[in-house]
């Protein structure tokens, strides 16, 4: 079989409030980022599978036939085929079990390949990605990989339609169509991390918000697109040993602690009721300012349950100097921050803001939240330099 | 009659942790600051009454004669006198509801004189006062004003003894005298502030530390001295604008804001605790790492509740710089603020840290927290350059 060009996009996520709450049994709500992670799938003539990927230095080409001694048949995905994952490992040379971002990518891609075309006739072809995020920044990218993975191999097998209307740049997928693509993206995501929550996934699904408590994910309706700053402050961070230092803490002062927490869980709730108003009426600068404050409260209680940095305060005074309102998003102790824009903040002061922030060695990029969620695109509606990229291959 | 000559003081006030949490209902920990006021009464023979406040550049004569026509002989330490209040401020010709620091001085200082002498022999006499505290910055220097004149006053007219033993250098008294002291020290505070909480001569009176909730005041038997910096950043505020604010702020965001009151009292509760164990428990590294947490921890949370301010930010940044941990204290929005310094913090880093703050622009002085309450002294027990100012009078 030959599959049909195809050219897919899924956002990033951000962490608007409630992260490390969320770990305690309160409301996290999660955003779709605008920055995004483009995969395009073009077919072969020559039997070989090759894909590239760019921003991990990854490209590789097998034979068809290769693959073949592999073929799954399951198309199960409720849970992942271990003795599948296994026979990749193996097929790749994997034997220990920290997985490098480039074996990870490489093993989610074969298993979803397998997965839906396995049963079949395996098609011959190129799959390059790009992605706008950088990774291991906790900002979703391998989640965006895996729901375009899902979505391109889903559209060319045909278990989804192709949603793209001729007269239109994008297209996206029906709810049903949704729910396919999380779900197999959820497989590639297990993939990558093991024990993924889901949220990262569902948000390059959706893109809009999403609410997470308690491991239940409610994709919200309807959100307002804000335009924001998403600052790398390049500072390396363990999640894990960040998760920890919020429990100790709060094992030593609970008394302290629990209620910031319950702070925290009544930022969300309250962010989430903001932003639904800001649906159905009229937006007004009192909205701005109280998702500003929100903001405000919300990272004095990320450093009080220990999670702050100094490159994360320097972070929200530059942008404090210029009337602009960040907090860090994600695990904190560095990585990256948000910076709320008004729809009125205007070049002179974002451009000022960024280069404040790259004077400090942060990466900064102009961006927005609450946006679309996977999409189908026509190669015109795609940024040149991201087409220029992807055509290289 | 004929005074005995005395030398006595009180310390000033800081407040630890619970300031604002303590107007809506939560604890608060008020403790003594040992930036002292120093009252010195001297027998003069000319049948004069002088008072000389340098601080406040008020230097004032009266003939006994004079003072002789507002006698009054209420004793009354319950209420106060309001007939003589008003026969007072008559006599000094104040009309306005609204009192400067010198004509407020005055008045508490001939309401007490009167009080206590009006019914009997009036004694020609100069009282002189300096004090290390700055005045109108929070830091009870009235209440320290008052509670010198109460326990003078209560020792010329014999009401409590002269503690004084020839062979020790200071001397305090017993509970019973200093409540009489405080209950005097506390009809000062009225004259000057209409409504006062009875906080600031209680720590006056009592030194340590006290714990004031619900308007009950409960002074702490036992709290570690705790060296301090103290630093004034002089930005200037208005206690009642600030108390509103956080008003407002409840208000506008109640589910946000009551547990960040109730993890206020949480810290001040876990402090006392922790400033108790120190009393009875041999002091380790860990009782100061505990308080720095709850420091850095409140001062978040003040900032949350709407009262900090760039120039406490810029102490706070100033002294972390060091490896210190520093508060606002008090009503916030500018005002003072708090460092805590351990035992072994060397004198270069508390030099270097003082020069910092003063390049700011702020005052500040090496002091201490949790020393003893009013006190008599010998004055060769009193720094040489208080004594020098007292006897220039």
């Amino acid at each position: 079989m030959e599959v049909r060009d195809c050219l897919i996009s899924a956002p990033g996520k951000a962490i608007l409030h409630g992260e490390h709450a969320v770990v305690h049994g309160k409301v996290a709500l999660a955003v779709s980022l605008n920055l995004r992670t483009y995969l395009k799938l073009k077919a072969r003539s020559d039997g070989k599978v090759c894909i590239n990927l760019p921003n991990i230095d990854t490209f590789v080409c097998w034979e068809l036939s290769e693959l073949k001694q592999l073929t799954s048949s399951s198309e199960e995905i409720q849970r992942l085929d271990a003795e599948l994952v296994k026979r990749l490992r193996k097929f790749i040379g994997v034997t220990n079990e920290n997985l490098d971002s480039s074996a990870s990518a490489i093993l989610a891609f074969l298993y979803i390949y397998l997965s839906l075309f396995g049963s079949g006739d395996m098609p011959s072809l190129t799959m390059s990605v790009w992605s706008e995020l950088p990774t291991g920044a906790g900002l979703g990218s391998s989640a965006a990989y895996s729901v375009c993975l899902a979505a391109a191999f889903l559209c060319a097998t045909g278990n989804i339609p192709t949603p793209l209307k001729e007269w239109e740049q994008t297209g996206r997928w029906c709810q049903e169509d949704l729910e396919l693509i999380n779900s197999w993206a959820f497989q590639g995501e297990k993939i990558i991390h093991g024990n993924p929550s889901g949220v990262d996934n569902a948000v390059g699904t959706w893109g809009g918000m999403l609410r997470f408590l308690a491991g239940k994910i409610i994709p919200l309706s309807r959100v307002p697109l804000l335009r924001i700053l998403l600052t790398n402050t390049k500072v390396p961070r363990s999640t894990k040993v960040l998760v920890a230092r919020v429990k100790d803490k709060i094992n030593k002062f609970p008394s302290v602690m629990i209620p910031v927490l319950d702070s925290v869980d009544a930022i969300s709730c309250t962010c989430e009721k903001v932003l639904t108003e800001m649906t159905c009426e009229p937006i007004t600068g009192d909205h701005y300012n109280i998702l500003e404050e929100l903001i405000d409260i919300n990272q004095h209680h990320l450093n009080v349950i220990g999670v702050g940095h100094p490159s994360l305060d320097m972070l929200c005074q530059v942008t404090a100097a210029r009337g602009l309102h960040s907090k860090l998003t994600g695990a904190g102790g560095g990585g990256c921050g948000i910076t709320l824009l008004r729809p009125e903040t205007d070049s002179t002061t974002v451009q000022g803001t960024m280069k404040d922030l790259r004077d400090c060695g942060y990466d900064c990029w102009e961006t927005s939240i609450g946006g679309p969620g996977v999409q189908q695109h026509f190669p015109s509606s795609v940024k040149e330099e991201i087409m220029e990229v992807l055509n290289r291959y």
